[in-house]
């Protein structure tokens, strides 16, 4: 997982090994100019002062009552001792990714300095450990947990820090970096952006204690993911400390939670993380033909309200037939279910029949399958909300169907929390010019195909825009040059290395 | 998920529909200039005079001893018979699926000409679907099947035709553009390229009976994928129609197999793709950390034997020793284990120890963990092929443990079968300079990170290369921008439409 | 220029070529199913019978009292007549080519459904290429004009045929595709654009009569320029039918000029253009670094003028001294000369002194540098757009020195024509938050690094913005990698050609 | 050019710059940790102990005999001493440039670590610019010469480092980014690359002495250019001091020149700069057309010289006829002007008539268009690259006639060599399937679309391949989506910035 650098003479073994650097609770400090510096020396890692390994809570370093001991693969001494995080310790590690919405910390149209703020802390990152002390200080970290060569470990230490300086300054926004095209006519534009997952985990193995973890925290952080970190207990003690010097080089410490501890305990922890994070996605993949264009419900300003509208609304479904078929059957939902979901929505307090109801007349369709005429049915902002309520009107019925409520200014926070909370996360549209206003609603949604601006509406996606959930890589984008890549086939990488060898090249010593 | 267009006047209803123009079995053919014009006309499907939808299996039509009979959603009439596959109907299915190996159809080390000969199917099928007859067939028959007005069915065939425009010419091989960054030294480059999954199948909802499963059917096929497609059994009739199309467009009929069956069923079809296709990604996936480079084994060209290889291989191993690191305990795989292990392998006709097999001696390596010397065995081509040895011979051993083997010009068939039966496709190397080699070895395997020249090794993995198994999206892919921004975000889609409003605009009929 | 493809059998000489298709002045119809049909056949074009080439003017074809004679390259007979334009008459195509502004016919904010009109033209044009008749007419009328077997020939038609699928449907909207990058903070992103260049001219050669013609022609029209083309009049005949086969096609006639004349007319016809397209990026890009930020006028809406915001600028430019160099001296222009400046714009009609206009006192800057207080004069918009104020009001001043303007709603159009008149078109700021005004100014100029929104300014170009004149690739784009890659380096393409070849290749039939 | 950044308080003015850095000449060292660290504070520069700037010549600082003298611009006294170079100076410089060859110092297939070379400068440096002392030296530096306020001059200094952030690391091979596509049968595949333009020169203006220079100088290094810089001489310390850090990060002092001169010496280096390394490609792009595929040369190895290659040829050349158009009239050249060449040619010592050579018998070809069998002649390598054959033997002719020559091993330097020398670089084929040999033509070449493999051929360009010269970005690249954007269309940047603005935001001070 590294390549070899020419590293002038190898160190003979672990107990020559003599700076540590980044202060944990275990490790008492030294005088030094840096302020992450501690005096436990690697080699003086043993049963007699063994390290120990914290656990990181929404910016907490803190310890367990149930502490692991591992065992020096060297000798068999006990010399690390792990604060591990068992089944009822995992809540508080729940809450903490649950406090991040699905758009993420950060995203392209939420929060953009912090791009550059994870610019910043590589650039400063990467300078740290292009310093000879703490670049030897890792490497005889990493030799110490995983045995391996000085410049094996090394190889670990100087990729990490190459992948750093990578992602200075302005390289993590050009992540972000988003696309456009032309639309069919003036005004309409259509753009794909990269979107973070929000909360996320992430599991590291053994064989590579620093690159693996850190090349996958940065880059899940990079694109406005909060993640919990957790590395193989063995090895744990290497994150503990880079986490230390990432916090030195200006990282929040709030961005990351680590923890320690079994697999069943993790996976509990993945279960809910999985629950709050992932649903939408699977929901919408699970399923997603039978709903495409998903959750009918209007959320509507009240200037909107004032205006003639709804009444406009009411006329243009009077307008529709069966005769020419702008009103049909409906293939997957009966008519006496539809008139019952119709029935369980008027029983809430305030909410309101605006136009329809009925089932058609007159029509020869079979009974298994629906017949009603366009139904809207008004339901207050404030009862939407309610736990009891939030289930019912926010389930998909698909048929002509649609819930409609109203908002004022101050409201727009429950109609964003609205969003959150819904399980299915397809098309919607954001239906004003106001450019703060579409900055804000969707900088803090994750639906896919959204539509934005006064002509906004969610049945047009026309084989030139991407259509699919946000979420799941392999969801169901369709029909773009983009979705196909991205749908219908994966990146495989090919390094081609023919030579010619360097004139003098010899053997290398063994690592 | 179209737009409307502007169309002239309304047609009417379903009766007066009355052209009908691909050639199935239960329709009879008329005299006509298009070779597979037939003359039951779209308004006479109905219960007296019902219409047949047959399965595609390997190029051929096909009927079945179960007939799912649909009523007309407009009257409830029998109206529609549907070729139905049961469980046991489904293994001829999972055959087709099964020649097609992992690396596809084509890719951009096989078969090219398949890109530019899918660009031209795409431009004659386009061109068909925009004459006035065509258009106007498929429009009503998605009418008949899923009710809706002329315009919105309309919408979905003016849709299909415009991605087929897209995707014409050299458009389809363009979608397989790969690029490639400059190396740590000459003669080094790495290359991403987009891969093809193989196998793959597409289940589409009845509520877009053309556009859904065209779009997803082309997008499979052009990466290079074999795809066996399910519409829903109320609406497949028009996918059996389109599909005629295609063929007589150029498609082989053996590249797409189509199947009518209920879940169950296709569950079952499903599970057995998924072994063929995915088992590999998702058994790297499961634990990626833990198989980083996964598979140790050697394949040898005859004319490598014969050279003083394999005693050079001996001596570097030779050099090897615990006081540097340069050999460690194994963290995950006792002594013991391997040993035994090594053993097994022994067991097997025609294999010989190379060298190491031994217990590392005088050290204080606790018996958790594992200690021994650098190992290879050598085990016959033929012998590793053979069903009894093949799992054993594959096994991962996390240690450091390689089987070597032989073969012969005339042999590289067997290597390469051998490549396609293991389970994990992570890094590999093809240690030649020879273009047309490297041509046809990495045109027909699936290995992630897949290094190739003279200069070739698997252990290099800086933060410029991708790391990762090819196949799951989410997989692995470590460090690169590529990988951060296809591993840690999705995309989002968001559709400007902000106006003006064209000066004449007035409310449309209803669609 | 072109791959053989496998043709059956050799045609065998010019005198048997039969078909003629499209309708010139010269040609008499014929009845046909396809309306530009002509009866002339190929092999009938003589001394006898010669063939006239036209040019096209705005939409019109029209000869010319000068007529130029071509000779049969294989006898020597007078073949064809070409309509020559001199230098006289070049006037009217000069014209034709002012009327296009600098933002050109189309471009991501104007017009942009003519983007899939010429993807419609494109997928038409293709199709009757693909026409066997079709393709065989344009096959030997090459063949007659610049002589080449039909093979080679009939590539140039198949060449040009695919390049015409390539781009249609969406794909000319997907050339122009554009990229965003997140900003400084929460409202800023920065895009970049593909722009026309507006009025263009393509000169082609002899050698490929068809296809390069037609490449460059399209490409030109696609990306938003109008073209005015002149071909080597010895095979201009063939571009002559091609036009109405593309107009057939759904090309506005408008769209393209075409001229036949001699390459002294020509060049007195470029330098008009140049004139008209060219002079702001060679201006800009000539003199790049000494007017970096370049004409400093604002343009104020009546809204604007209304509120405290001249006074507000008043008394910040009051707070700016010399002590810590908020002001200080002019590098490039004399005190004396901007006082001098100051006096001639005070005597237009209606301009005003807002604040400044006076040396700075107590110094001791050198009398080859410039020290004046920050000064603004308002000037009347209807003034600035007189002929004879013009240069004087746009004069670049490289110092604290700004032209203030009003304008009211209707009056925007005379503000886009200023812009349009001006010939440096660097930095620019667009300070509103309405999304239909700033479509309608950023479609209708072409300044560079322009700025858009409420917190538009226009000296705010960090390492993350291309900052830099639109126009010239290698103008003087700074900074990122855009523009790294754009102006420091070309492109250069390497076709990999390494067999195997198809197992029973043999030699072919020359062609 | 930069933004604003909160940076605490003003400083007052000039006379408190306290700190200088970087070692000149003129600048006494004093004892500091950092090599190039000087003790003239920048307040002490003045008419008393006046700095100067020198000249950077091949690894070289030098002064010169003539000194131009710069006055302070805040009181006029003399306080800066620039070596300037004359006209009879300047021809060190032009040959300094002349030795880097026109496909640069790097290229992707040339020298790639250059570009982690490259990578490292920038961290360094960029890590240097961010400690405070060496940032606060060059904003005093820029502020002492171009006055201005400490926050505007911070500003450059602030971007200049963040631009060095943004190319750390792999970033810089990250802009050589190449693409590839598949081709129309196996082995077949077109890559495009960014290819340098080998010596350039940079001219920047007075008003950003530090950011402007900075950032256009290492976007031409990272692509593998040789740039020459000159700053405006009223600044040009800044970049003095700055090519000093530069080189103390690692850049070899020899891979920018830097001079201080006239307009009119300035000019006369840059036309003979623009002879080297231009003249190609303006030559291929004024007549494009007439020379599509150019030089018609081939460059034979001694055992294709010993195979039956040339018989082949001989016989296929003989196949053709007028009869059916295979050979045909010259449109450009006439028989007697070929002939004349072919006797020229044939005074050569060694060259000799391979076949052809004849005019063409029998037919009606008027006098004034070419008529000769298709013709080669031999001309051994070592005459060809005799200064009085070179220009002989390269002529073109745009007819059925090329040179053939032949090289041992040892002898392709001399290949490379005439490669380079050539005027025109267009179309050309490396014909073998020699990874390394191909990297080693490839990486040494400029020519446009090169074809490269054992089927490679120089007149196969279809509408999938750019088909062009390298160098101008609009010379006549034809064809492909990368073609027309790079050639019809500019990149034309948009920043939104759109609010809101912070909630506590107020008046900054002035600057």
């Amino acid at each position: 997982m590294y390549r070899l650098k020419g590293l002038g003479e190898l160190r003979r073994k672990a107990p020559q090994m003599t700076v540590s650097w980044f202060n944990t609770f275990s490790f008492s400090r030294r005088a030094h100019s840096l302020p992450f510096a501690t005096n436990l020396a690697v080699e003086d890692i043993s049963g007699a002062q063994p390290a120990e390994v914290q656990n990181l809570l929404q910016g907490k370093w803190m310890g367990s009552s149930t502490w692991n001991t591992l065992v020096d693969p060297l000798n068999g001494e006990p010399f690390i001792k792990v604060a591990e995080v068992d089944g009822r310790g995992v809540q508080p590690f729940v809450e903490s990714l649950r406090q991040c919405p699905k758009h993420g910390l950060h995203n392209p149209f939420k929060s953009p300095e912090r791009y550059l703020m994870l610019g910043d802390v590589s650039a400063k990152a990467a300078h740290l450990l292009s310093l000879p002390e703490v670049s030897d200080f890792f490497t005889k970290l990493i030799q110490r947990l995983a045995p391996k060569s000085y410049q094996q470990a090394f190889g670990e230490v100087y990729v990490t820090q190459k992948f750093l300086e990578n992602f200075s300054g302005d390289q993590v926004r050009f992540l972000a970096r988003s696309f456009a095209v032309p639309g069919n006519h003036l005004g309409q534009q259509s753009h794909g952006f990269r979107w973070p997952y929000g909360p996320v985990a992430i599991i590291t193995p053994f064989n590579f204690p620093l690159e693996i973890p850190v090349l996958q925290l940065m880059g899940a952080l990079y694109m406005g993911n909060k993640p919990v970190l957790k590395v193989d207990s063995k090895v744990s003690l290497v994150m503990d400390q880079m986490l230390r010097l990432l916090h030195a080089s200006g990282l929040p410490t709030e961005d990351v939670d680590f923890i320690n501890c079994d697999g069943k305990t993790m996976n509990k922890l993945l279960v809910e993380v999985e629950y709050v994070s992932w649903v939408c996605d699977q929901d919408a993949y699970a399923c997603s033909g039978q709903k495409c264009s998903a959750q009918s419900i209007l959320f509507m300003h009240e200037n909107w309200g004032r205006s003639p509208l709804l009444g406009k609304m009411k006329d243009l479904a009077a307008r529709r037939k069966l005769d020419d078929l702008t009103i049909g059957p409906v293939l997957t939902v009966t008519t006496e279910a539809m008139l019952e979901h119709k029935n369980k929505l008027l029983q809430i307090p305030g909410s309101k029949l605006l136009f329809g109801g009925d089932a058609l007349q007159n029509h020869s369709i079979p009974a298994i399958y629906g017949a009603i005429k366009p139904t809207a049915i008004f339901v207050p902002l404030e009862e939407i909300l309610k736990n009891d309520n939030f289930e019912l009107v926010t389930k998909e019925i698909f048929g002509p169907f649609q819930i409609i409520t109203e908002y004022k200014d101050n409201q727009l926070p429950m109609v964003l929390n609205a969003l959150e909370r819904m399980h299915a996360h397809l098309t919607a549209a954001v239906v004003s010019n106001d450019m703060l206003f579409l900055q804000e609603v969707i900088g803090q949604s994750v639906n896919g195909t959204t539509y934005a601006g006064l002509r906004a509406r969610t049945t047009g996606a026309p084989q030139n825009h991407w259509f699919g959930p946000a979420g799941d890589p392999r969801g169901a984008g369709i029909g773009t040059p983009e979705a196909i890549k991205l749908v219908w086939s994966c990146h495989r990488e090919i390094i081609y290395d023919i030579g010619p060898l360097p004139k003098q090249w010899e053997i290398p010593v063994s690592t």
